[in-house]
This record gives C-alpha cells, structure tokens and sequence, in this order.
C-alpha cells in the first residue's frame, strides 16, 4: 500500500513552526474530543489529520526533532500501513504507554498538551514521570488546519416520555436532590449522554451514539444550563426543556463555570471522566472542587419499566431483521456469490426496513474464517473476505431504534462445520447458558461471575481475550458505563442494568466464535434463609442460535432446559412478524427440536 | 452464668492509675502480641487479663471515665457474657471500628498505645479519624499484671530437609539475592512463620502452630541475626545453623534495628504485617525504608516438590485417621452416647496413634445440629451437645504431624437424613467438585474463581458468608498467606500453592454443611493455541464423602467422574493401611457404587 507522503510532512513542519512559537518542545495528539465520547466528529479527527492513522485509539507525540504514534496490539499492523515512516515512528501504548515513551526519548522536553482532550488522569501520568508538560490555551493544530471539516450541526430531537418513562423536570429534580444532599452547589456534567439522559434529548452529531454533543451545568436549585449551539435546538425542544433550562452558547462555558465559585459552594466534578481542562478552570477560579462520579450515571445504567420496555419492543424488531437476515444468509452464503462487505449491506437494510431505525449502534464486524478470530475486525475495501464453504461467519452488529439500542452477535456456519468448530461452538455456549441462567446474591460483581461463562472454555484449556458483558444505553451509547462483567467489574449489579453476555472463541488464522445476547438485570427472589435478595438474568436479545453448530453431546439437561425455554421465547415473540419462508427456517433452528 | 466483678473493677482502677502517670487519657488493648500471629501464648493475652474476654479478635479501650470491649458478630453473645457490664460496655467491631468508637466517646482525648501490639495500619486508622494517640515506650498494663504467666520457652527444633527439599543456607541466599536486587541492605523479617521457614526451624512456643516466637535481620551479604531466647535453641540446632547465623537476645532487636541506619543502605520492612513500632525504630535512627511484602511469603506459598511430597504423605496418615474415627463415628453416634466434645476427644486419640503426629493444627470445630450452623463454633463444657439421630455432625479439624500440616472438614449424617439435607449437602459437594476438577489460565486469582464454588448454591438461592479458600504451611500454619479463594483474593494462584477447598451451607437453627479438601496448585497443560501455562487443582485430602448425604439425582456425569476418580484415589492411598472393618467402612463410601 503507496503511501502519500507529501500532506504529512509538511504538516508537521507547520506545526512545529507553531510549537516553537508557543515555547514547547512537543505536543501531544490524542484520538479524543473534548467530550471523550467513543466517536470522535470528523472535525476533532486530529491525529488522523496529522498522522494517516484512522484507528479509533491512539495518540501522536510530535517532538522538534521526531515524531511517533502509539496505539494498542489492535492497530500494529494498520499503523505500519497508515503512517509514514519517514515522518513517524510507531509503537505499542501498552508496551509503551505516553508517558514512558516521553521519558526514554524527550527528557527535559517541554511537552505542551490540549487540556479539553486528555483526563486529569492522563495527565498525572505524565508527572508521575517527570514531564514537564503545559497546558495550551489554544490548540496548535486547530491553528494549521486548514479545510478542517465544520463542527456537526445535528439537529437536537426529543426522547419520547413513553419511552423514557420520566420526565426531563423529574430527572433534574432527582439530580438536584443529589446535588443537595452531597453540599453542593452544582454538578458540572461534561459527558453527552448524561446530558442526553437527564434532559430526555438526542441528538445527530456523531455516528452510531444519538447523542447532542452538549455539556451542562446543573444548579442545586434545579436550573439547568445547556451548554449547545443555539441553532440545534428548535422551538418543540425548548419548549419541551421548560423555563428552567436556559440554552447557553458553548463559548460561553468558560465564564459560567468560574462564576461557580462566586457563592463559596462546592462544585461537583468527574475527573475520572472529565477534560483536565474542567477542573483548572474550576480551581483557577477559586472553586472549592466535590470530585465524585457522575450523577447521571448510576440513575442511567438502571433502566426503569417503560426504559425496560422499550429495549424490548426494540429487541423484537431486532431479533425480526436478524433472522431474516440470517435466513437469506443461509440459503445465499454457499453459493460463493458474497462477501463481508455485502452481508453487512444487506443486514443494514433489512434493519432499516423497521420505520423505527435510525442506523447502526456501532460498525459492523463481518468477519468471515481468519477474520473472525481478529477480534475488533473491520472489513474494509482492502480486506472484504468472499464468503465460500465451508467456513464460519462472526456478525457483530446492532442498531439504533427511537426506542432502544441493540448489540448482537451471531456465529454461523457456511456449509458444513467440522466436528472441531462445532466443538469449540458449544464450549462457547455452554459459558453463554452458564452466564444466563446464572442467579446471584444482591451486592455480587461483574468481576465475581465473569469465571462462569469461561469455565466450559478454561476446562478445555481455552479462554478468551476480552470481557464477557458491557452496558448498554436506552437509545444511546452501545457501551454505557455499568456493572461490567469482566475483571475490572468492581461494581455491584443491579436490578435495571442491561449487560452484553458475550464469550468467545477465537482460533488465530482459522476461525472465529462469538455469541452475544442482551441481558436485563431482574430481581430473582430471595435466598429462604436470610431473606437477601437475588438477582438474575432475562435474556431480551431474540434470535435463534445455529443448529448446525451445536453438539448436543456436549451439553447437560439444565444447559438443554434453558436452550429450549429461549427457543420458545423467541418463536413466541417473532413468529407472529415473520413470513413463511423465515418462519419455516427460523422452526429449523429452534434448539430444543435437537434434544428429542 | 455469674461473673466475678472484682478482679476486673480493681484492675481497672490500677492501669488507669498507670495511665495518669503516663500522662494519657485511655488506652487500647487489643488480642495481639509482638508477633502478630493468630495464636497468642497466656503472657500476652492481656485483654483476657485486663477483660475476661477470651475470643481470638477483639480490643478493651480504657478510657479514664469508663471502657469498652469491641469484637466482630462472631462472639456478640460471647461479650456478653464474659464481660461484666459494670466496668465494660460491649461493642461491635465491624459497626464500629476503634477509632469510630474514640470518635464518639472520647473527642479530644490522648490515647495511648503499645506500637508493638498495633500494624501501621491500625494507627493510621486513629489518625484519619483525628484521634490524639501516643506511643508508650512501655506497656502500662505489664506494670500492674501481678502473677503474670512467663513468657513461653519452647525448645527449637529442625524442620529436616528431606522435608523441606532445600536448605536453610540456599534460602538464606535466595532472599539476600532478592534484597540485593531490590537495592537494599537488610530485611526485617518480623513473623515467625518466616523466620521458620527462611532457617528450617519449628518451635514450641504456641498452640497449634510450630512456630517458634522469634524475628530477624537478613543482611544483602547472607548473614542473619535470629533474635530469639538463647536457652532455646541447642548445640544441633545451632551447628544445623552454620556460623553465618548469629543467636541474639531479643532485648537487642531495637539496638540492632538502629544500627541498620548506619550504613544508609535502605532496609527492607512490611509495613503492613509488622508491629508499628518497627516502622518508628527505624525511622528514628534515620534508616531509609523500602516498604514491601516480606521476602519469605512468597517462597514459602509455593511449596516445592519435598515439601508436596511431605503434606502429601502427612495426608494419607491424616487420611487414615478419619477414616478410622468416622467408622467409628458412623457406628457409634446413632446410640446417643456421644457428645461433641467425646468425639473431638476420639479424633484427637486416633490422630495421636501415628508416630508423626504433634498436636491440632487448630481448635476443632465439632457442631452437632444448629451448632454446625455457627461458622466459628467450639464446643465448650457449657454448649456441648449430645449427638442423637437423627442430624447433621459437622467436624472440622486438622493436624500437625512431622511433616505437613493437615485440615479437613466432613459433614456426617446421624441416622437417616433428611432429604433436604441431602438436597443441601449436594448443593455443597457440586460447588466443591467444581472447584475442584477447575482448570484455568495462569495468572487467574482466587477472587476470579471464587464464585464457581458458589454457583450451584446461588442457583438455588444459597450462599455461604466466608470464603472459599485459604493458604496452608507445611509444618507450619494452617492460615498461611497465599492466594485467597475469595473475593479478597487478588494475587494469581501459582502452582505449588496448597489451599483449602471448603465451600458451606449453613441453615440457622438446624444444621450445617462444610465440606473441605486440601488441593495442591498444579500445571494442567497448555492452551493448546497460545501455549500458554493451565493450573488446575490436585486434592491432596484423603477421605470419602458421606455416601448418605448425596443426592445422586442431582449430579452431572462430569461430577460422577470426578467423584469415581476421587474415590479410586483414596482407596488405592489409605486401603494398605487399615483393618478389615474399616476398610470395609470405607467401601461402602466410595461414591461411583452410587451410580452403578
């Protein structure tokens, strides 16, 4: 692959020019914008701009005398086919991280940062090192870019109350309350979906999340400042949001946020999860500083009834495009005639033929024999693999519907398994049962039941290399904050919480295996004795799973029990949506017809 | 139960005396000694002198206007009754730390404290809470403790090294590698569970652990300084040690510590598991601390070949001696002339008859009925039970023989069962098994797998309040430090580790269920991808299970093999060793004849 070296170059050399002017010997360049959103607007796409690289995490340290981008083991090989040698080096975060890498190749540098783009965490890396870094006013690239793409104007709309299932007032309200009860006197809130989430709004400024790329202030007495361009917002909105919640130009967020320290109140901020921009202007001001979660997050990740309802009605229009989807694929993907890139056209438009779709909640990952082992695979032009028997096909995907998210992934085979693929499989889903069917005591972790869904695959001397369960959003992010299930899952599960449960397999050069549903976190009785209550799992993702790969042999009667009460959940929910042909394929694939 | 008031309301009187000259305000007295091990010797149990509380945790805070007792739930009733509500209150440690208590009851107060007695995290505990505290050169209460036991003077003796398969001079070397790799210039070796192991020596100093009461300093150049009563160590045990290893009056250790300082190598310490006043002796000399784990954990957690073949050994001798006693028991219980406190006498007898043998590893625990369901119970003149058919007898117990250290716990049944109890019993056996036949990537810690030893008891809504799994020494604690299997278990499990596999059910009121194994980590392959290392489990433990108390209904085919195998191991181990009747016995327990 040729790469053009020529805009690079010379970008760089405008930057340093920039650099030096500002009296710093380096610069920092990190995939992010200043909401630390998963996805990034094109007009804050910096270091693709600067360096080629296109990878959705990263950062490029430009020096006087050098310039590098790091990235993690996912992107080795797209970096050394993105960037330029002769412009950058490349090398691995997590060998390497930032900080380290400025240690052993700028000591004594002064490396110069954007503080709207990296955590007060990050940050605190750097010092940890002994770098001496300073915070830029004004982004020096922002100052070369020319031809930078517009800042996106999405249109603002409302989260229906039906489905929200409470109202923008009443959240606030509740946020308020919390606000009170911590001594506070407001709540700074810079992530966009908890913007989007106390306020009923969605917004169109970044692909896959429906979020308005906004930031607020929340007061103790329930005002709200709104910190969006005037223009997004119409007349409906405003009248929606009330008196109560003043739409305020974001230029303006600087000022608002030191007047916060005129009345001597403290000021709750998430600097876990905010800018380090946030909460300079904050002290600088003189603003005594509440560091603590925020509020939203915990009140988002549990979704009430109606929210609980919604995903479901989604879940159904979902599971009604998957099997279509996965009936076409079946008769189609033998013939030779389809690739990755073609599946996932034709699974995006038989998702948009549901009036209520508004697109994918993240891009989709076909990936077809070896690619289905690379685990955050994305085909591409380059890449797109022809799908020919026999093989096994890995479709991660989701959409986005007015009234919820979906994230799904099914393995199918492509003619006729090997007894090995229907094996490994099984072993996945005897973890996936495991893990749904799985009940708990109240204050039990993600980190505490992550082991059950890799049991089946450890005894096998198997694993895999990534979480088994991430939250989801009610029409918003397809990762939302939760309890995680995985080693880092330190957080109780609750009652409300929607968690993917996806374990995996992944053969290197042959093969990969993955199975996610959503699950909805459901009080499940109480323990007899102590009366503590218990939570479990409803599964809500509707889609059978492939027949043909499952080895009965291999499961026990509790494993069988559960595989047929979801067959019957399934067929109960899409049967009255499907046509003949999709209903006849879809009967094939009800599991329990295998056990008997 | 009536209690003498007198000897409290005096002794009282005369510490607080102490205590004005002192210039203090109170003082805490909490169940420790110098060496900060589980099993305190009657010289240092000063809060049962000062209290007449005798539970193994808790604190007296004397205050000059009153005082108070604090202990964890396990011994609320305990408190009670031993401590005389006119000189004490009585409080409940987890609801109210210590310094919560001081908090409350004693603002502004100086409060004094023995540093020897007390972690550096227990102090810093006092000062977050903003308690005035002071550290005594000397403890008040020995001042006034009349008839004081003496100190104890067990004879030291060799941990041979066909047993501990390496040499006290090789361990030596190896933790003076570590210190000079770490850049130090000694380390303190504060517990005499590591001073045992570092030198190949055991004691006679406490009960139920070998150890002898001794620290020392190991310096970067391989000498050591054993600071321990000259009296006890003899000429063998002396020439064993070599004349790199000097024997120092403990009165020394301060002088000994100071002088550390000199050479301003920094000294290594634990902070976190050695007395508070080492951290202050140390730093008054000016010594530069490096605060890290003790250099012996480590090592000793993972037992190296001798040292497996020597617990295993030691197992089989144990083995034999359940079997023996619960033929016996198995005969005997049902005629109602037993009691818990009898059958805890016979199990003592029968593990005496093997020439190895030195004694309990630790109280046994013998609940018959509800007394199985109190966690920590020990029977005692005033609780003993009769065992009548029909119930639940759980024994937990353990010994210390030459070789290895030995714990175990089988639940029997007296007469015929219920079929909730076998329903319950199974419940434990399926989490126990689980755990058991595991296996798992390297790196793995307990906390990951904890909950497959739970997951069938949470599947029926049950659950057991204590963790799964504990470290075990050879010849030397039955609570040693290594991997815990339990949500605190942060550090991965290591091949070589032996721990405890002892999931429960306890119904409160009734009955109940502990099932417990020694299993030694071991190496289970590799992935068969990556090539990288499996652990998995052997069970060292040899005894069957009660055949009477499994509900064969309930189990999977998976847990019927492990079940055969398991029975295979312990009759090809014990069966040369026992007479007719209790082989016999034994047959009939042998589990796979259950599934034919």
């Amino acid at each position: 692959m040729s790469v053009n070296t020529t805009p690079y170059a010379e970008r760089l050399d405008r930057l340093r020019k920039e650099l030096r002017a500002l009296g710093v010997d380096g610069f920092l360049i990190p995939h992010a914008d200043e909401y630390l959103g998963e996805n990034v607007p094109p007009c804050a796409q910096r270091l693709k701009w600067i360096s080629g690289f296109t990878g959705s995490a990263g950062c490029a340290i430009v020096l006087d005398n050098g310039a590098a981008v790091l990235s993690d083991g996912r992107y080795t090989i797209q970096l050394k086919q993105q960037v330029n040698p002769c412009c950058f080096t490349v090398g691995d975060s997590v060998a390497t991280p930032v900080a380290a890498w400025l240690e052993m190749h700028a000591p004594g540098k002064i490396i110069g940062f954007d503080p709207r783009l990296h955590t007060a965490a990050d940050v605190q890396k750097l010092h940890d090192k002994n770098i001496t870094v300073k915070a830029l006013a004004r982004n020096p690239l922002d100052a070369i870019w020319d031809e930078r793409p517009s800042a996106p104007a999405g249109t603002v709309s409302l989260f229906l109350e039906v489905y929200a299932g409470q109202g923008a007032k009443d959240k606030v309200e509740q946020v308020a309350a919390q606000i009170n009860a911590a001594g506070a006197g407001a709540a700074v809130l810079t992530l966009p979906d908890s913007v989007a989430w106390l306020l009923n709004i969605r917004g169109a400024d970044v692909a896959n999340t429906p979020v308005a790329l906004a930031q607020a202030i929340v007061r103790a007495d329930g005002s709200v400042q709104l910190f969006i361009e005037a223009r997004k917002v119409d007349m409906d909105v405003r009248a929606y949001l009330g008196n109560r919640v003043e739409v305020v130009a974001p230029e303006a967020l600087e000022d608002e946020l030191a007047a916060l320290a005129h009345n001597g109140m403290p000021v709750w901020l998430d600097d876990t999860r905010s800018p380090y921009w946030f909460k300079t202007v904050l002290e600088a001001a003189g603003a005594p500083l509440l560091l603590r979660k925020d509020p939203c997050i915990a009140p988002r990740a549990t979704k009430n009834e109606a929210e609980q309802q919604a995903m479901k009605n989604a879940h159904v229009r979902d599971g009604v495009a998957m099997v279509k989807f996965l009936s076409w694929l079946e008769d189609e993907a033998p013939r030779g005639q389809q690739s990755e890139l073609s599946v996932e056209q034709t699974l995006s438009d038989i998702r948009a033929e549901a009036r209520e779709y508004k697109g994918a909640s993240f891009d989709t990952i076909a990936g077809f024999g070896p690619h289905g082992a690379i685990v955050h695979y994305r085909a591409t032009v380059e890449t797109n693999a022809l799908i020919t028997a026999p093989g096994l096909l890995l479709v991660d995907s989701g959409g986005q519907y007015e009234d919820g998210t979906t994230d799904i992934t099914r393995t199918v085979a492509v003619g006729l398994p090997s007894e090995e693929m229907k094996y490994h499989y099984t072993l996945v889903l005897k973890g996936h049962i495991a893990l749904a069917r799985a009940r708990f005591p109240a204050g039990t972790t993600g980190a505490q039941i992550d082991a059950l869904a890799r049991a089946p695959l450890w005894q096998a001397g198997l694993d895999y290399a990534h979480g088994t369960g991430h939250g989801v959003g009610c029409y918003l992010s397809v990762h939302e904050e939760a309890a995680s299930i995985s080693t880092r899952g330190k957080d109780p599960l609750e009652a409300g919480m929607i968690l993917s449960n996806e374990p995996g397999y992944y053969r290197e050069g042959h093969y990969g295996i993955r199975i996610e549903n959503l699950v909805l976190v459901v009080e499940a009785g109480e323990c007899p004795d102590s009366g503590r209550p218990l939570l479990g799992f409803e599964t809500i993702t509707l889609c059978p799973y492939d027949s043909r790969l499952i080895e009965v042999s291999l499961l026990d009667s509790e494993e069988k029990q559960w595989l047929t009460q979801y067959g019957r959940q399934v067929e109960q929910a899409l049967a009255p949506h499907l046509n003949e042909g999709v209903a006849h394929w879809m009967g094939r694939h009800i599991n329990e017809k295998l056990f008997t």
